[in-house]
């Protein structure tokens, strides 16, 4: 059985690979120590937070039988080694954003974020109640991992450039940091994308490997020091309009676990999930206006660019919609979107609107 | 000490009370069963399966030593009895909107919504990292609890009327359920209003007791039947623009159990959180659209009645600003909603705005 036809099946046959493994747990180990890998430098503002509270989480809850030990980028494998690792089992999980394993699968962009797709609130919708955790959990066992959403770093700042970004034109011959799905669309633009892990991008930057490149958002980019290097900051882009951040098990290690143990990570999880987001939304007000005073110029993209993205990004969505996993998560995706984004409009937008007006 | 000028000098201390209680943990027992009463009628929609899934949650990661029993509203005690219930020891915890309770204290309201505030997006970046959890446990602990945000059912409708809202004069006299502060403000507009638990609405919409209400968004609306009985639906409403679900526990059966068990019960609350969240806003598109083909005229209240909501909400803060920790609160929420509000204008808002515009 191909992998195509596994996960097909499994999506067919309402998941029961999942409930099988459910059904039979495992005989308990006493104590279990786990290493999870990251693709975060150590202390890396926000993404290592995630993965270090995911693990202390667990460890506090679990009453020491359980005791997870945090590996920085580097410590045991490189930053986007962590899935092979996980994977083949040399180490037990990971924490990561999944877009960095499109080589693997195009289909993990979705469980960070694409181009023109969900934002965070609207990725939870479908991930918890429209279907998404089970297509994690589907696709990640093709790969022997159980995968879980755990961390998120909201919709991600357009990004840092030398010069400022008059229209599409501009970004022909551009050596730009951006990856999954969202580089992938720059290059259609002409732009020569590299895809570098958080720690690496500093230092590309200063010698002039890169042009420019994205990263989070004014927090996390402050913390990173690009405002020493480049001075224009465009705020919205079009790449990651939520950024999720994934803890993935290896497979066979997570269902050696007690059904006590597998909830604890679980739920951890989902913890992690609101408890990140709302760390880097918390803060990120306060790192825009300060990048501001010291003099960054803040930007938003004209119209003519973002039309450019559109069909950039639709280049992109032609180039993988052959993949049959790839086609069935997309279909679902963009239904729970446009499903889901309608309300907000009317409910949260329209209010945050009138009161904008009525408190002036 | 008076209640005030403990929670004064809690706040100024650091949360010393609090930091007391966990450096001290008593014995654990063997097995704990702990009964969670709730507000919430059995099954009613997302507000019960939040109290549930926190239930769950904690039961499946305790490995038996502890085990939660929900009681739904009048099972044990009233749907408004529970505060007292759990803060005098008759119940161990209960799961409710802790606006409720502004008869107990005013500052209560601010862990639910109100009028004019924060969404659930703003409201989670003030509670996990802002100071917003920490006046809770503070506020809570000075009536015997611990308490935790456990759910949230995002930007409430503006509710349920018998006929369209032309302008503000249609609130004299009118009989309005709607709880919190955002009843007061509609009292301040001449309306008669109501708090009536939410099993009990439906009851006094039918008879008459109740002219119009407002209860959560379309889903758990149409799961209550008001469209059965009015025909003038309001989306966005001013007074819960979002509205946070309490889990509180007895705070010395909280401290009498292990620091596994409160750890297991904080992140499953916080889980439950983003989990139930996502539970309404996935399914309040399609509700809507059902009870539009229905019959349900949706409409929007006109820019005339948002300045009177305005008004209103003015003044119920300026009756409560007088009391101490209310006051001290209110300037905390207020600072941390301008401050994380502008972000998620210039990223989300922004990105959704190019997003609806480039795909048309």
């Amino acid at each position: 059985m191909d992998r195509r036809t596994f996960l097909r099946k499994s999506a067919l046959g309402g998941g029961a690979a999942a409930a099988t493994a459910l059904a039979a747990p495992a005989i308990a180990q006493d104590k279990v120590k786990l290493t999870m890998v990251t693709s975060w430098g150590r202390g890396l503002a926000g993404v290592f937070d995630a993965a270090q509270k995911v693990a202390d989480n667990v460890n506090a809850m679990s009453d020491g039988s359980i005791e997870i030990e945090v590996k920085a980028a580097g410590e045991l494998v490189g930053a986007f080694e962590v899935f092979d690792a996980v994977s083949s089992g040399q180490a037990d999980m990971y924490h990561a954003a999944d877009y960095y394993f499109i080589s693997q699968h195009p289909a993990f962009a979705f469980f960070t974020g694409v181009p023109f797709g969900m934002t965070a609130t609207e990725q939870n919708n479908w991930y918890y109640h429209g279907g998404g955790k089970e297509r994690h959990h589907e696709l990640g066992e093709i790969f022997n991992l159980k995968s879980f959403l755990a961390g998120n770093t909201g919709t991600q700042a357009g990004g840092w450039f030398r010069q400022e970004i008059a229209g599409p034109e501009d970004f022909n011959g551009l050596k730009f940091r951006m990856p999954g799905l969202g580089g992938k669309a720059l290059g259609y633009m002409g732009a020569s994308v590299q895809n570098l892990p958080g720690a690496e991008v500093y230092q590309a930057l200063a010698s002039g490997a890169i042009d420019g490149t994205e990263w989070i958002g004014p927090w996390a980019d402050e913390k990173a020091g690009f405002q020493e290097i480049t001075k224009f900051y465009y705020t919205a882009g079009f790449h990651e309009p939520s950024a999720g951040l994934t803890l993935a098990v290896n497979l066979e290690k997570f269902n050696s676990l007690t059904s006590q143990q597998q909830a604890a990570i679980e739920v951890a999880s989902g913890h992690a999930n609101v408890w990140n987001l709302s760390q880097y939304l918390n803060n990120n007000g306060a790192a825009l206006a300060r990048l501001a005073a010291g003099g960054v110029k803040i930007l938003e993209f004209p119209d003519s660019v973002w039309d450019a993205f559109g069909g950039a990004a639709q280049q992109v969505y032609d180039e993988f919609m052959g993949d049959e996993i790839f086609a069935s998560i997309y279909d679902e995706y963009v239904a729970s979107m446009r499903a889901s984004s309608q309300w907000l409009t009317q409910s949260i937008s329209a209010y945050r609107a009138q009161r904008d007006r009525v408190l002036g």
